[in-house]
C-alpha cells in the first residue's frame, strides 16, 4: 500500500497553537498574573526588517501579550544600543528581548547578541543557550528549528531511528536542527547527516533521507530525483524569485521543487505556509516560556 | 595502487607537541613572563580520578607549567567546593581550572561546571564554550575532540568534502567532534553523520565513512566488515577488558577490533597510544592558550 502524501499545514498548526496560547493568557490574566511581554529593537528602516518586526508585534497583540517596539535611527551608536539592551535586561516586566538583525556595519551583532540576558534571549542566539541546547539542558531554542520540532510533533511524525539529512549548516537553522534531531528526545533520536556547500555528490545523501530538511537558501535546489519515495520533506527556504505572472513581480520559492518532490513524499511542507508561520509562533512560545520561568536550568 | 596503512602515533605526536610547548614556555620565561598555571580540584579518593589528575599535574611539570592540586574529602559540601571554584576564578595568577569528574552524588556537576569562569574553562565543558564552538567563535574545545583535531592536522589528513561518520553522541566526544568536523575550517568541512544507540543498521553508515570515529565505549564494536577500504579510523574507546594473559588481569581495548580493521585502513589510531595521549596534551594547549589570552572573543 502506498501511503498518501500529506501536506504539513504550518498556517493551520500555527493558528491552533496561537489559540492555545491566547487561552493560556486569558487564564493567567484571570488569575491576576501579568501577560508575557516581548520587547523588540529595530535599528534603521530596512524594508524586510520592518515587515518582520511588525508581524511579531501584531502576533503579540493577537494572543494577548504586551509588546514594546524600540526604534533607533540607522546611525545609533553601539554604546546607546547596548545601553538599551541592558536597560531591558534589568526591567522585570519584560520577559523576552529580540534585536532584529541585520544591524548596521558599525555595530557588532555578536556583542549585541551576547549582551542580551540569556534568560530573556527568546531568539536563542546567545552562546549560552546554544551550548545548553547542545548539552540537552533547558534552553531557548531559536524560532525556526523550534517551529520545525513543533510541526513534527503536531503531525505525530516518527523520528527515532530515522535517517535525517539536513542540507545547510547555518547557525540559525541547519546547525541547531541537526543537533536537536539527534538528541535523545522526541522529536529526536534520528541518525543525522549534515550536508553543506562542501559536500560532494549531495544527492547520494539526500536520496537516503527518511526525513529531509532543506535549509540552504537556494530556490528549488532539491529536485524529485534527489528524494526517496515516502520521505518526509521540510522546506525551510523562502526566496523571492522574479516573475511576470503576478503584479508584485515576484513569487516566494522554497529550496524544494515542490511539484516534483511532493508526489514522492509521505509528508511535505509547502512554501509559503509551511515552516515560516511556525517560526513566528515559536517566538511567542519562547516568550511565554520565559514569562513562566520554564527555561531556568 | 593501494595506499599503505599508516598507524597514527598519538604518543609520538603528543611528545612533539609537549616539546614545542616546553620551548614556548622557556621563551616566555626568558621574556620575564610568568608560566601558565593550571589548577585541578580533586574530590575524594576515586582510583581512576587520582590517576588522571596526577598525570595532568605531571604533564604540567614536564612542560614547565605551574600547577596547583586542591584536594577535598568525599564529604565536602557543595558550598565549600563552589567557594573554592570562585576563589580560583578570581585568582589572576591561575589560567586554567579543571574539576575532576565524577563528583559525589550530593554535589551538582552542572552547577560546578557552570560556576567555572568560561575564560578559565580549559576542559571546555561550560555551556558558553560549547555554544561558541558550535557558532565557530573562539572557544576552549574539550580535550579529546581537540586532541583528535590535532592528530588529523599533524598527519595532514584531508577532511574537506569527506564523509565522516561519528559513532556516539556524548557531550564530551561524539557531539562536539561531529560539530567541529562539519564546521567551515580545517580540520573540518566534512559531511558528518552522527550515529548512536538508536541508529538502525549502523554498519550501513560506518561502511560509507571516509573518516570513521568510534566513540561509543563498547570494546571492539567496530569490526572489519563495517569499514570501507581506505578509511581513516579514529578509535576513542578505552575500556578495561579482563584477561588472564598478563599479571594486571586486564587489557585496554578500543571500540575498534584493531587487527581486522587496520588492514583496510589508510590511517588508524591504536589503543593505547592513539587518542588518549593527545587528550592529555590538548589540556596543556588549552592552558597555554588561556595564559596567552588567545580564546578571548
Amino acid at each position: 500500500m502506498v501511503q498518501e502524501m500529506q501536506i504539513i499545514d504550518g498556517q493551520q498548526t500555527a493558528a491552533r497553537i496561537r489559540q492555545e496560547i491566547a487561552e493560556e493568557i486569558r487564564y493567567m490574566l484571570a488569575q491576576g498574573k501579568r501577560a508575557p511581554h516581548l520587547a523588540a529593537i529595530l535599528v534603521g528602516t530596512n524594508g524586510s526588517s520592518e515587515t518582520y518586526v511588525r508581524a511579531k508585534v501584531r502576533d503579540c497583540k493577537e494572543v494577548g501579550f504586551e509588546s514594546t517596539l524600540v526604534r533607533f535611527p540607522e546611525n545609533v551608536s553601539e554604546e546607546d544600543l547596548l545601553a538599551k539592551v541592558k536597560e531591558i535586561n534589568d526591567n522585570p516586566h519584560i520577559d523576552g528581548l529580540i534585536v532584529q538583525l541585520p544591524l548596521p556595519e558599525h555595530i557588532s551583532e555578536r556583542k549585541v547578541t551576547e549582551t542580551i540576558n540569556p534568560r530573556k534571549d527568546v531568539d536563542g542566539f546567545h552562546p549560552e543557550n546554544v551550548g545548553k541546547m547542545v548539552l540537552n539542558l533547558p534552553s531557548f531554542i531559536s524560532a525556526t528549528p523550534f517551529g520545525i520540532l513543533l510541526l513534527l510533533e503536531n503531525y505525530g511524525i516518527e523520528t527515532a531511528g530515522k535517517h535525517c539529512v539536513v542540507v545547510g549548516r547555518s547557525n540559525i537553522v541547519g546547525r541547531p536542527l541537526s543537533v536537536l534531531l539527534s538528541r535523545n528526545s522526541y522529536p529526536g533520536n534520528c541518525t543525522v547527516t549534515v550536508c553543506h556547500s562542501r559536500t560532494k555528490n549531495i544527492s547520494e545523501f539526500t536520496k537516503e533521507a527518511d526525513i529531509l530538511v532543506a535549509a540552504l537558501g537556494k530556490p528549488e535546489f532539491i529536485t524529485g530525483d534527489m528524494v526517496k519515495q515516502g520521505a518526509v520533506v521540510i522546506d525551510v527556504g523562502l526566496s523571492r524569485v522574479s516573475t511576470d505572472k503576478n503584479e508584485k513581480g515576484y513569487m516566494l520559492k522554497g529550496d524544494v521543487k515542490f511539484d516534483e518532490v511532493a508526489e514522492k513524499c509521505s509528508y511535505i511542507t509547502p512554501v509559503p505556509g509551511g515552516v515560516s508561520p511556525m517560526t513566528r509562533v515559536a517566538l511567542l512560545k519562547n516568550t511565554l516560556l520565559s514569562n513562566q520561568n520554564s527555561i531556568i536550568s
